[in-house]
């Protein structure tokens, strides 16, 4: 039993950490989001449509968690004010970013300057459900090709989502994938999540992601102005 | 640095109870091969693909490695000698089976009714990559609508691949896929690698899958034949 508590107390220093983390970000009035997915189902793209949606309006830093490679960080590197690249490979976490590895990225950035933080965590339907990182939303992207049965089989990640983005729209005429099956399903799970349907290649859906990203970053300054005055 | 440690420890006992894993195996002459792939790439598909095509040549057992739900052993129990579902939510290792699971599941499995034993992981490019179970050979799907940049993000998992299978094919058209790009990176990490280019949905490619996992298994009755008689 030995394993399971030191299980149980790494989970527990993450969850200190993390709630660090988001005081640091709220200090400093950065909103972050933790974009968590499969191995190629879209985080990547998902960032890149959100950048060109919203890079008018916010200014955004990003920090891209990879177990080896700086693929993504060299593809968004150019539209946005600062990003980071984290390797997990040779961490004992090396599934997930923690919280720890943001803590450490915080420092690099420059809070001041901006005022969204996307995070991509490493491709993964496991690990990163059982670590927060201080985000302030957690979204999870499934995309058609992965099949509709994805909630059904790792139910924690999608319990715990504020946002679930169904992509690769395009592909569903060829795919085997039930759009009400799967949006049934994770509504069971988590009845007060958002699903938006999108396609990162053809840019459908994306106004409407990006239309409750902004309206979230609102109601958290919003929120933080009314704590900062009681 | 204890917590390092821990997981050495945690890997070493894997790799040992492994060891004893293949010598019970190879003791009732049943092959054994790992089959990982991230959430949704096909390992089900090509599982039933390979019942479809070796059924009335083998007799075959399958261990349905999932963190929840029962969906796939559902899918294949009708096809096979014996079925048995892991789940491995709760389990102190809960983002890949291990060889103490296989080990539990050996009990109860009819080895002698037997000939081969399709394990397939929990969905997953990381974890799966870090323990072995036991088995002859290691087999890595990645599907084309994940992207061909995958074996320079997950290198682990490709190095240590007996085979890698690139489904989907009957996607490549309508996504961004270079397969010789894809072909060259994993060769890059491991060039004793076989690569086979398949559609479970439309059957193309698995023949020569087939082919080579029944020439794999006779090598292996022939190499434990020439073991014996030393």
């Amino acid at each position: 039993m030995t394993e399971i508590k030191i299980v149980k107390n790494v989970l527990e220093a993450n969850e200190s950490i993390a709630a660090q983390n988001q005081e640091i970000l709220d200090e400093h009035g950065v909103f972050a989001i933790n974009i968590m997915a499969s191995p190629g189902a879209g985080k990547t793209s998902l960032i890149l449509q959100t950048l060109a949606n919203l890079r008018n309006k916010l200014r955004i830093g990003i920090i891209e968690g990879d177990f080896a490679s700086r693929v993504d960080t060299d593809k968004v590197k150019s539209y946005v004010e600062v990003a980071i690249q984290i390797n997990t490979k040779g961490a004992p976490e090396s599934c997930s970013l923690i919280a720890a590895m943001i803590e450490n990225s915080l420092k690099d950035l420059p809070l001041d300057d901006i005022n969204l933080l996307l995070i991509e965590n490493v491709g993964n339907l496991l690990c990163p459900a059982e670590f927060t990182l201080g985000e302030h939303k957690r979204v999870v992207i499934s995309s058609s090709p992965e099949g509709d049965d994805k909630p059904i089989k790792y139910p924690l990640i999608f319990s715990d989502a504020d946002a679930v983005i169904i992509n690769k729209l395009d592909l569903v005429p060829y795919v085997d994938f039930n759009i009400t099956k799967f949006r049934q399903s994770i509504e069971g799970l988590n009845p007060a999540v958002k699903i938006f349907e999108v396609s990162c290649k053809t840019g459908a859906g994306i106004a409407g992601w990006c239309s409750w990203l902004l309206q979230e970053i609102e109601n958290n300054a919003i929120q933080r102005t009314k704590l900062a005055g009681k």
